[in-house]
């Protein structure tokens, strides 16, 4: 089959990739439409020292085998991209998606969506609407790890947001905040992309405004540079959610972390239902954010496209995804 | 007077100091004892930019003279450090530790207690309960910085604890969580530290354990390369404290913050009503941290001996506090 792959940092598209099989628990699916997302950059720029196999992660796809649950045949499907065992000491604690013994699909030990086929447990997906069009349903993961930033958020911190980076992720946080009732600033260096989240009624800046204060920061810029500026922008107990994953040691100095007594929060994945809904009920409209769409055979165009700065989401489709 | 003086990072006893005078609001304090802090020794080396005039921030005084509050003169008190004005956006939020227009005893713009009298506004003293000796009392600020760490935890963090950092501040910490029924693990260096907290019953290692993980990280190295080991102490949603400050910036990667979900929380001042009653009641007992006391004119011996890795507390006194 087509696949996308990945080996000390260099993409390959092979025609020759062996189709995975089902066990029992598991479903093939076939893709329909996989987004490309920062952390497969990262991936490719060495982060986690380097994925071998077939990237991707955010995806919709149609169920065609399902050994033991054949009620999912023929389903439209989008999943979750962390394995879990159930039994370890992070699992029993409820931490599932921090599974101790876990795969991360396209990023660590399982071959992801840009592919024709490709597996994931059964236990992990979620059907899609019938209302929720691919090139939609594709923004679920990313929109989960969005909602992720507002559930992370503890419950005494204000409502003055600053969202810091103007790429995917950052557009999806804003549009989260906004439409929560918050009046969150985007900030960021390119113009034409603080230009999409402004005609959705979302406040943008160039760079954060001098004289304010603000209670919460979310950092989507995996910039170190800009996380210390950012240390300055809050105010005293303020809440600064980290999105971001970095592959090098930065120089930081977290002194201004200690005297104005900051909350630092990671986040990661968060919650595919209320990511479903949201985008079920039209209240996260993504279409502004698709920069380009590709067949899986120019998934290579794709990625040199997704690079660029201007770009924000690029979307690679299969046979089944048109 | 006789007072301890910094200037460009270098200190200077000096006879002739001018003694200030108080206006309305403010008590001058005859100083008893004081104790030398990793921030004194912080603030030589540079940080904040150096602090220029009399350093020392934990002490315990004698009111001499309070005009317009006349029933404070003859108290033994202990004092808050941060100045504060009511009125800034800080103030108005309840940050009042937070003012903007705050001076802080002895690190800015504000003459500290190493000197034989200073002053300080009435509303930041406490008196200090007549069983606590001045050895004890000058305990009251860093003791109060080690049950902020305990206020700062979130409410849902778990019960396994390890502190990083033997020195003064870990050593309160330690014994706060011991006495508050949890079991720290202490961490540190130097095996002469670690005995003083192991005589009161408080775990301790030379090194983390490798094969064991922990709901809470409390950091009092003001180390860098610590600071990265300690994310991989954490459980996922773990919490670090981040109790010290540094005067430079480090490499750091901050990924783990986010694959881990970890909360990092910084944690400077703390409650003394909570510090004078534990000291009162005997619950924390700091006369193991005393390396050595020092007449105010030999301070200049005093901090050479504060600055030796193997010391603990060493304390100034004078001619009230003996």
């Amino acid at each position: 089959m087509l696949a996308l792959t990945l080996q000390h940092g260099k993409l390959t598209l092979r025609d020759d990739y062996p189709r995975p099989q089902p066990r029992p628990g598991e479903a093939l699916l076939r893709m329909r439409y996989a987004g490309i997302c920062g952390t497969d950059l990262a991936l490719i720029a060495g982060y986690k020292g380097g994925f071998t196999g077939v990237p991707g992660h955010e995806y919709v796809a149609e169920v065609v085998e399902a050994p033991g649950n054949e009620e999912w045949v023929g389903r439209r499907v989008v999943g979750e991209i962390n394995t879990f065992c159930g039994e370890c000491d992070h699992c029993r604690r409820g931490l599932i998606t921090h599974c101790q013994n876990r795969r991360v699909l396209g990023i660590l030990g399982w071959d992801g969506a840009f592919a024709e086929y490709f597996l994931s447990p059964i236990d992990l997906l979620h059907p899609v609407p019938d209302n929720v069009p691919d090139e939609v349903a594709v923004f679920v993961e990313p929109l989960a790890a969005a909602y992720a930033a507002l559930r992370d958020l503890p419950a005494d911190t204000g409502d003055r947001v600053i969202i810091v980076g103007d790429g995917r992720l950052g557009q999806l946080i804003a549009q989260v905040f906004h439409r929560e009732g918050y009046q969150p600033l985007l900030v960021g260096h390119h113009g034409h992309k603080l230009a999409v989240a402004e005609q959705l009624g979302i406040n943008t800046a160039l760079k954060p405004p001098a004289d304010q204060e603000f209670d919460v920061a979310i950092d989507v810029t995996g910039n170190a540079q800009a996380l210390q500026q950012i240390f300055g922008l809050l105010r005293p107990r303020g809440v600064l959610i980290l999105k971001t994953t970095h592959a090098d040691r930065s120089q930081l100095n977290l002194s201004p972390v200690v005297v104005d007594e900051l909350r630092i929060i990671g986040s990661r994945c968060g919650p595919f239902p209320q990511a479903i809904q949201a985008l079920s009920q039209g209240i996260i409209d993504p279409h502004p954010l698709i920069t380009a769409r590709f067949p899986l055979k120019q998934a290579i165009e794709a990625f040199a496209l997704a690079r660029q700065r201007q770009s924000l989401k690029v979307l690679i489709y299969g046979d089944v995804g048109q």
